[in-house]
This record gives C-alpha cells, structure tokens and sequence, in this order.
C-alpha cells in the first residue's frame, strides 16, 4: 500500500517555515505517495492551500498524526503529538535531541522511528539532504542584512557630488556555510570584508568571494567540517589579533559553532567596548550561547553605542525560500525509502539513514544522545 | 569680524543627522569661521563631541541661537527658536515652507535671512549643494534594504546542492535619484529589476544599471529634472500595463514624487490585490502622500498579505552618511559667502543665493511660496 506522509502547521510562535512544499507535494505525489496535509500549513510561509495539488487535506491535526505513516516536520514534535502517532511510524526533521530530552524519550517509548536532519552524515552523495548548510546560507545572508539596516552608514562606497562616503568594515568570524554567505551578500553590497575562522583550510574560499583573512596564527581545524573547541592559550592569541579587527569593524557578524557544545566565546565585553559607537554585532550563534560574551539570545543588547543583535532562527525570517530548501532536503532523504510501488522501505544499510537514525523500535540509536541522555 | 557659525542638536524626535560634522566643522574653521555648537549635537548620528576640534561649545541652545550669525539646520526651527535669534541671522536648512506656514512667517517677521535646501537650483554648478539628490540616494538605498529585510524570500539567485533559489522581482518606481540608487542597490544584492519612470528620457539610465524599463507608452517630461503631473488619460493608460508588472514584482519601492505637490497615486488598491501574499511595497513618497492608494505615512499597512510601508526620513535612518553628505551640502553653499576675512558676505547677484532665498530684510522672497501662503 502507498505510503502516507503527512505535514502539519509548525506550532511554534516564531516558525514560519513548513516541512511540505507545493513543489514537494507534487514530487511525492509522483513517487507513488499519498500525500495527507493541514490546512493552513504553508501559509505562513507564503504558500497558500490554494498552490498545493496532489494533497489530501486532513480533517484535524490529531487525524493527521493518527493516520501518517511517515511526518515531516521543521521543529520537533511535543511529547503530547508524539504520543497521538502510532508505533512505527516514522518522523523527519530536526530533533534538537541535545536539549529536548522529554521528546527524545517519547520518541524511544512510543515505538516511533526518527530521522534527525541535524544528524545526516555531510558526505558527498547526502549534500542535496543537508538542512543544516541550506538554512545556515539561509542565517547568513539574512545576518548581513541585519547588520546593514542597523547601521548608520551604507554598506557600499557611494561617489556623490558632494563627495565620496567610503564603505562600511564587515567583519565575519566563522566561515563556514553561513559565514561565507554572509562574506558573499556583504560584498555583494559593497563592504570592505574580512573573515575569520580557526580552520585555517577556509583561507582560500574566503578569498575567493573577495574577502581578507584574518591571519592569528592559529589553527584548529577538527572532524566533520567543524572547528574543535581552543585551548585557552590559543584562544587569547587568537583574542589579540582578532580584537583589533573587531575594533575596526562597522559590522561583525559571527557564526562560529561546535555542534552539540555551547558556541566559542570570541567576542569579549574589551572587544566591544573598542568598536565605535553605532557598530553592530549580529551574532547568529546566539542560541548556542553566543560567540560574544554580551549576547542575549532574541535580544537586541546596546553596550556603550554598539548593538549586539542575539538572532534566533534566522531562516524562519526568509520562511519561503527556506521552506523550498528544507523540503527539498527532506525529499531528498526520503525519496530512496520509497520503493517502485510507492511503499516505505527503509534501508538499513545505507549509512545516511543508519546515521542519521534517533530512535527505533524502542531504543535510541544515535550513540552520542543515548549518552549524553544518560549522563 | 569672523562670521559666528552655529550649529544645535536636532528636536526632532526620529531625527538623527546633524547639520554640522566633524569634518565640515574643521572645514568651517579653516575658512576663518567662529563654529560654535551644541554639546551632543552629533551623538545621534554617530559622531560624539570629542570627534569635533575646532568648535566653541555654547553654554545653552537659547545663547546659541542669539549668539550664532549664521545657524545650520536639518529640520525647520520651530517658531519659539526663531524669535531667539537676532533680526538678520542668517538660517541655511530645510524649511519644508509648503507646510510650515506659521515657521516661514516667524522668519519673515523676526528679518531672518533663511535659505532653503529645497529651493537650490538644479544646475550643474550647485550639484555639490543638492540636499535633496544627496539624501535621496540614502532613501533609494535603503528602501531597498528595508524591501529585502520585509521578504519572505532571497533577493539573489542561490544555487545549492538542493537546488536553485530564483532571485527576486524588484521593480522601482520613479527613476530620479532615489530610484536610480534604488535599482542599483537591487541589482547589487542580485534581484532582477524593472523600472518605470514617466519621463523616458530615464529609460537609458535605467538600462545602464542593468535594470529593464517598464514602457507604457506614456511619457511626462517635466521642468528642473521632475515629472509633470499626468492627465486621467494617460494615468489609465500607463496603470494598464503598470498593474501588470506590479502583480509579478516581489517588491515594489516606489519613489515618485512631484515638488511641492501630493505625490502621484501610481499604486491602485486592485493593483495590490493582484500582487502575491508576502510581496512588499516601500513606499518613499509616504510623506507626500504615497504612490500606493493604500499607504499611511509611518505606517506598515497589511493587505491581503501584501506589506506597504509608509517610509518616512529613511535619510535619517542612516544618520551618519546623511549627516556627513548633507553638511557638506550646507558647507559647499555657505563656503562662497565667507570671504577672505573670515566674514559673511553674500553676493545676491549668484543665482543660488537668489534662487534658494525663502526671507530676507521682512520680505518672503520665494514667489511660489509667497503666493502659496497668501492662497
């Protein structure tokens, strides 16, 4: 029998993004899939119920939960929806399993099979699944925007008849997807850009995108594409350099992250209080933390005329885009568990879905959350 | 004697510029002025006092304004400051006499000399003083911002591994200064852009942007580089096919404006019906009026889904590029009045002095004005 994959409204205040988009309805209704949807789901996103063919509209979401076979979601279910699906059933998206501990162990309990995107390996052939790089180039370019309409200056140089208005410093700490996308959308807009990560293997692609690198003479290039954490020594080392860059800066935006760990502190209360007044700080680690020691997540902090934006969730600020996006990487993962016939069949073999697996029938299979949920 | 040049914070409340620099201040001393300031005057637009050298502090902005020969403004004097002067103070700022009739009375009755920045002529020799065309690009820059901030969408092309984001539909209507940096700030950041202006003689200016121009067939070329006014005709015909690149723009930033006149309504109610929910328009001429039937002045007015923004001052939103643009406006008119001495000289006989003078000796001098206020 086809399976049934259903998509629901995103419940949370400031998600705007949805699982399912009309081009992905269609995508899957021509897999063989039968398609169950809310009504209402994509309008926040800006697409209407009116734009989605091929789906059948559920009569309550507590139907929807009932009857799906497979549910794609953006933010994770409630331990209260998870206990509405019925054993077995298999659910995609982010799991947040770090922090949401009571919905993880619903999860195991309940029997439910959950795929998290934030655990899909980033090899090669798993790109066109990777959520965390589309909704991060998504932050980035968002962050630049920020960033140039908190200043009191133009991002690029104008030439006037009254004379030249030189460009504004951008300074962009992290380079990974959101930080060059940051770089590229500021020299889009005509800032003088430098950049900056410890993964020293970065130099090359922030030049490329016309950016200078911020040369401290550390490195710490780590597993997985990420940064591993600094020692204290290289941490000020780093500080000193940086600090001066950041002094000079119109703009920082920073985006430095370790997965599963609270963001690197690089930002200093010193550092801020040497940048000019009506610089800005957008700091998109913010609900990690924060790479800046002033950052208040969701909050715009004024320290001595420099503002530091804690942003949360910038892609459900570009929620279109960033819904084509993350439901094109959730079909792309999905797809191959969808045979000819249009039934689910998951294998277990293939180390995107083995990796990527939270829990299973009744036990936690992602090792690194089975631990840190018994710690 | 050296001519005593003041300058005062603005009282404005959303206004942020200042009249006098850093740099101008430095400008006016060298020119053998006496600048005497306001303490704070600058904080606003990002230039704190120790920036200034050369400046004498006043003790109060009530002995400032009876000491200062010469008083640089932004924002009109209210008509309480206007009698603090002394008779025959010269006053070089924005007076706004269409609608501040009690101020331009107070000028006339007090003997002040006032110029006003909206009355420079248009001529090639006066460009360094154009107030107007400065802080219009500021506007034009960051309607576009305020455009990509308000979307739900990317403005670039983004090509990922899940695939490609197409860029946005920006059109721009009006293509003076603000318009021209409009599309130019548009296509930087990567939408693909149209642009409409009635007088067609702007279509070459448009296109040399990389924008496409929207050609209804109707054209209005009008005196000192503005648009006349449209007859009901030709505002039917021009709609036609204007209503239709309004439906398929993202975004619509809107710039028309006729001096002294309420802005030309271009953006009909159906027009805006047409257009797709999360598509946005910024409207510029919020101030005059609006190009957009729907548009309140300082207001984001939802309708069907579409977003109008009634802008308003969005120069001062950038306070120190538009401070620093505009006070080298007010200093490259004031300079040939200073002469070698140090001292106030006006020659009557330059038509830029004649032309932007709104009182003199008790008399209103600008005849539109003068016969505005008698109407």
């Amino acid at each position: 029998m086809p399976v049934t994959i259903g998509a629901l409204r995103e419940s949370a205040p400031q998600e705007t993004r949805v699982s399912l988009t009309p081009e992905i309805a269609g995508k899957l209704a021509q897999a063989g899939a039968k398609v169950l949807a809310e009504s209402g789901l994509g309008t926040r996103a800006q697409f209407p119920d009116a734009t989605y063919k091929n789906v059948e509209w559920a009569n309550s979401p507590t139907g929807l939960l009932e009857q799906a076979q497979v549910l794609l979601t953006v933010q994770p279910l409630s331990v209260e929806q998870i206990t509405r699906l019925k054993p077995g059933t298999v659910v995609i998206g982010y799991m947040q399993a770090y922090s949401r501990k009571a919905e993880v162990k619903a999860l195991k309990e309940r029997g439910i099979t959950s795929f998290a995107m934030e655990f899909v390996p980033r090899i090669s052939r798993a790109q066109s699944m990777d959520a965390l790089s589309s909704q991060a180039a998504i932050a980035g370019y968002k962050a630049v925007l920020i960033a140039a309409d908190n200043l009191s200056k133009f991002l690029p140089m104008l030439t006037t008849a009254a004379g030249t208005i030189r460009p504004s410093a951008v300074l962009v700490i992290g380079a990974g997807v959101a930080g060059l996308q940051a770089i590229a959308t500021a020299r889009r807009l005509g800032a003088v850009v430098e950049a900056y990560d410890v993964r020293s293997a970065t130099k090359e692609q922030v030049k490329s995108l016309g950016a200078k690198f911020v040369d401290t003479g550390v490195s710490a290039d780590g597993a997985g594409g990420y940064a591993r954490e600094l020692t204290a020594e290289e941490k000020a080392k780093q500080q000193e350099v940086l600090d001066s860059r950041i002094a000079a800066a119109d703009a920082v935006v920073s985006t430095a992250a370790v997965p599963g760990r609270p963001a690197p502190k690089i930002i200093s209360r010193a550092a801020v209080e040497r940048m000019r007044p009506g610089s800005v700080i957008v700091d998109i680690a913010a609900e990690q933390g924060g790479n800046c020691e002033l950052t208040r997540a969701g909050e715009i902090v004024e320290h001595q005329g420099v503002r530091i934006i804690g942003a949360v969730n910038l892609p459900a600020q570009l929620g279109y885009n960033a819904s084509e996006m993350y439901s094109r990487n959730l079909f792309n993962f999905l797809r191959p568990a969808i045979n000819k016939s249009g039934e689910l069949e998951i294998d277990w073999t293939d180390e995107v879905f083995a990796q990527s697996c939270l829990t299973h029938n009744g036990e936690i299979k992602h090792e690194q959350t089975r631990k840190s949920l018994e710690a």
